[in-house]
């Protein structure tokens, strides 16, 4: 975004939303920065983690003669605020989203906010860990952040929320908000259904297996770190984007029975080829973003 | 193993064979460590490396007077070489593996070689890198280094493997071959079929979906990592732990289902309890093993 912006609100300030704060603040990108949560003691938090400017618990407070508005709650939370916005905001405010789906968000926030003042956005920018003791100003750094406009989105609102994520040090991708979570069913959502799946198979496992967690080494570690991610956020960005994942789960565990079928009858070769897929894949994308 | 050793022979000088040549010679563990292998400019490179100071492609010359000889080739080459030994051995020589599956192993141990000769073990420190280049001599600390033995083995032969792990810096564990097998079945080879399962996933998906590897971010990068080992190399050990881990199969796949169900009848709890099982499971084996 040209020029500093005088008031930006930061609505859930944990991860994502602590990091935009820090790092708008470190590049003198806001004047003020406001923080809106539930909890006066988290808010406080952030701000003395430099987060923050101002805080409040009230989301009108909070976005009143705010420039820009950036919606940074769990994708339900979202939802829940968009139609409760319309009537806070001051006249010129853009607002934005950071949640992990978007084909909801994009509609909602069409449907509730006056005309073209609705950017979809998407940091790919998360980790396992949460809240804004995670946060750090230089998280946004390299990462790819999803802008989602529709027919609706007014292509100035679009070209201020994608300098502004530029000017926080992200790589900007425009595309449709259906794309995005299609592509993010396969890249991000599926690979959580995994963790927690394979973590919770070998807690099980762990009961009857002795020293199970013992011969854990690198694989297992990578397969289950995103398990440790909070359950009710990863619920609400899955259940936000139920059809694309249920057809990549779908495909997923055909795929899987492949495998399954070539162990059970015992074809080398059938699993070779299984394994070969995957591997030939991972070359590809490597030597697409390395 | 208490003093040193005159004469280790290494067959298969890759990864884990290199770093234990490279391991052995820094701590002054063997006088000499001879590596076997078929190709002798791949033994040279290691030979250049450190890792061993003879190279032969013979497996009766590089076994020839050994007091210790490690097998450290891919399963089926362990399996298919355990035989051969038995004629070329001298006496009092110990022979150990670093195979990745121990049930076969250990049987084809007790068949093939003098009694009480054979430790199987497996030394969890692998890596989706492989070769001689990417081994280095601190491989094994703190990694665990599992030992198999059965009825047959002595433990006298036992005693100084163990004593070899730990010398290179590994801990230690003792258990049975078929409860290592039905473990590194969840801790390892289930994690290495869904990596390789969901890099092919998305290569296919990146055909229809634009954008879609500039969308993956750390949850991808960290699900799809094993993905960039050698299928060949996973295919044997796979295959050789068949019955381990199609039934681990089996019950992901059903856990998957449940998801799955979840996701399609529109369940909100219910998907948030599949994602809460893999996170209380991911806290109690994080406080288990840091």
């Amino acid at each position: 975004m040209r020029g500093v912006l005088p008031r930006v609100a930061i609505v859930g300030v944990g991860l994502i939303g602590g990091s935009l704060g820090m790092a708008l603040k470190n590049r003198r990108l806001a004047q003020t920065v406001v923080g809106v949560g539930r909890e006066i003691g988290r808010l406080e938090t952030a701000r003395d983690l430099g987060a923050i400017d101002d805080l409040t618990t009230d989301l009108a407070t909070g976005v009143h003669q705010a420039d820009l508005v950036v919606l940074a709650t769990p994708v339900p939370q979202i939802l829940a605020d968009l139609p409760r916005l319309t009537s806070l905001l001051s006249p010129g405010a853009i607002i934005t989203d950071v949640g992990s789906t978007k084909g909801q968000i994009a509609r909602a926030g069409d449907d509730a906010l006056p005309a073209g003042t609705f950017v979809a956005g998407h940091p790919m920018a998360g980790s396992e860990r949460s809240g804004v003791e995670a946060a750090h100003a230089e998280l946004f750094i390299e990462a790819t952040w999803a802008l989602t406009p529709t027919a609706q989105t007014d292509t100035n609102a679009l070209a201020r929320v994608r300098a502004l994520a530029q000017a926080v040090g992200a790589r900007t991708l425009v595309l449709d908000p259906e794309a995005h979570d299609k592509a993010v069913a396969v890249t991000s959502h599926l690979p959580h259904v995994l963790a927690y799946a394979l973590s919770a198979l070998a807690g099980e496992a762990a009961n009857s297996t002795p020293h199970l967690y013992d011969l854990a080494a690198g694989s297992f570690a990578s397969a289950t770190r995103v398990a440790g991610s909070s359950p009710d956020l990863w619920q609400g960005i899955a259940f936000s984007n139920r059809d694309a994942l249920a057809a990549v789960l779908r495909a997923f565990r055909t795929d899987l029975d492949a495998t399954l079928a070539a162990l059970e009858s015992g074809d080398a070769s059938a699993l070779q080829k299984q394994f070969a897929r995957g591997f030939d894949a991972k070359q590809s994308a490597s030597s697409v973003s390395p």
